[in-house]
């Protein structure tokens, strides 16, 4: 879908709620019922930039929020041309046969300027999209990372609340992205190519080390032989490193999403690994971490927010900064002035 | 010198300037009039979480920046082992002999928590510290990246007033405090070394992105084939790469700290990129930037410092946030109560 449609979809949607006045709690009663297109209104609405619909959305959340948690979250992540959708794909119809609901979230800030590559299309998709049992959701559009960390960060509890028991994290291979990513969700997955000359680089660069499994992705036909060698490369590289918080060796295998080859086996690990963390408490200290650290983001960008909009601070912004840059004024004795504009009332 | 002793050091510091009772416009004419302990005092000054020192610090900001701006800021940043600190101690004593004075301040967050190497420690650079027209200044000890930078920033406006034209800002190599002193400097100077294969990789991976001049360092004896041919991929690189806003394309060219060649070099292609940056007016923009965000970061810190410290809320916090993590309370609800109680007065 192109994002013009995207766009026209989502205001047909928000439409849909304000004609038939639906109520916040009919809307969760719906969601929970396993309606996905509820599940995709809703979302929708805590995308909204409009008051009400946000307003709308939260109380949405705080009724569904008991059923929500009860997912694994995983994060999936790679560099461009690493199979990441194909991947995706594969391994979620594979799921799916596996009696799993699967939804597939994307984050990709990139995604508004045109820049980077749209995700979690469900054109890129067809047969996991076509199933009754997963729901794929692209990034939502906005510049800024927070704030589609914000969105997707509420879009998993509603996907949970909704019944989807795994979720798909997709982003794509670039630092900060991943950082975030890894943020939101229990495990990190990183889909890996041999013969690029990225993976043991990719392991002294850091993106791998918030990896917890690696999948050494085409380890197909000719390219077989490269593919077990990278993948030993990696378990030796993995040995090095310091030990994790979480107490896990990260782990490398092989699959092939093409010839649909190591999903079970990929899936055997991520079980495993929740197992490991479940037993020694960190999943769960994990989960209170991420939360808190939602709602230190949250307050930092709401704060920023309501300054920057605060009627009397509007006002003399301009001037006050425009002293900053004529140096006639210090940046903290400037910032000061400001504060004391916002702080008086 | 170790942590312990510039921790005693500092402390001596501000309790002369306190049992001299030395008011600001003092301490900003004896800085003028270049005195060097002046400059480390009030640098100091600027550092000190005591109020009554920062307010000092920032009235002498006031009195100097208009003697400040007039320096040529130069970042320099490399992984470690490319030979940075033997560089800087060359370039440095070279821009000496030149008739120019050289401020080095260092960026390193890691540096109080003894993880990362302490950077712009005078022991490493005996021959520059020795001299009475270099002032060597290290990482100002915080954890928190924004603290340091704050800090760095303030301490180039006091060296600057001190009659330093040339500051160099060193840091290590390690993505986000590049990115921190990219935004503090004129000119980014990244030192390399051949045979490490991390050039390329290097430029694929963004930080080389930042950089407006390569040294490809140790270009001496066996070494300087190899040398040659990763200026060359390097070069071929930059052509590749999308225009930088500057109008600038990055140059790389050798040097050996050691052998204290290609020191004039560099300097000549500094010197090429301020006249190609003021001509094009882009030197000035990009200063103006710089001070823009550099308000918009200390006005975000300061806003969350100041909610954090509020009475009320600190009461309120944690048992609002005890209901975030048993999921009894979506997150932004949770934020939007604590904002209330933040804003009620």
């Amino acid at each position: 879908m192109k994002k013009e449609d995207r766009h026209q979809k989502a205001i047909q949607e928000i439409q849909a709620i304000r004609s038939k006045n639906l109520q916040a709690n009919e809307l969760a009663n719906d969601l929970i019922g396993g309606s996905l297109s509820t599940l995709a209104q809703c979302i929708t609405l805590t995308e909204s930039s409009v008051p009400s619909d946000r307003k709308k959305a939260q109380e949405i959340l705080q009724l569904v929020q008991p059923r929500a948690g009860k997912s694994i979250r995983i994060g999936i992540s790679g560099v461009p041309g690493a199979g990441k959708s194909t991947f995706i794909e594969a391994f979620g119809v594979w799921l799916c046969e596996q009696g799993h609901k699967v939804a597939v979230l994307a984050v990709d800030p990139s995604s508004e300027t045109g820049k980077g590559s749209i995700l979690g299309d469900k054109t890129r998709m067809h047969e996991l999209a076509a199933r009754p049992d997963a729901f794929i959701r692209p990034s939502p559009s906005s510049g800024n990372l927070g704030g589609v960390a914000r969105k997707t960060r509420e879009s998993i509890y509603l996907c949970e609340a909704s019944g989807f028991d795994v979720i798909l994290i997709e982003t794509v291979g670039v630092g900060q992205n991943e950082t975030t990513v890894h943020g939101m969700v229990d495990v990190f997955v990183l889909i890996s190519v041999a013969g690029t000359g990225d993976e043991l680089q990719g392991i002294k660069r850091g993106i791998t080390e918030l990896a917890d499994i690696v999948l050494v992705n085409k380890a197909d036909g000719s390219n077989l032989p490269m593919a077990k060698a990278a993948r030993q490369d990696m378990v030796r590289a993995f040995h090095l490193m310091p030990e994790k918080e979480s107490g896990w060796t990260p782990q490398a295998q092989l699959c092939s999403a093409l010839e649909k080859t190591g999903l079970s086996e990929a899936w055997e690990q991520i079980a495993r690994y929740q197992e490991h963390t479940v037993s020694n408490g960190f999943f769960e200290k994990h989960r209170l971490d991420q939360l808190n650290n939602w709602l230190h983001d949250y307050l930092r960008d709401e704060l920023w927010d309501r300054f920057l909009h605060h009627q009397e601070v509007q006002k003399q912004f301009e001037t006050i900064s425009k002293q900053v840059v004529s140096l006639k004024l210090p940046v903290a004795t400037a910032a000061e002035q400001l504060l004391n504009i916002y702080n008086k009332d």
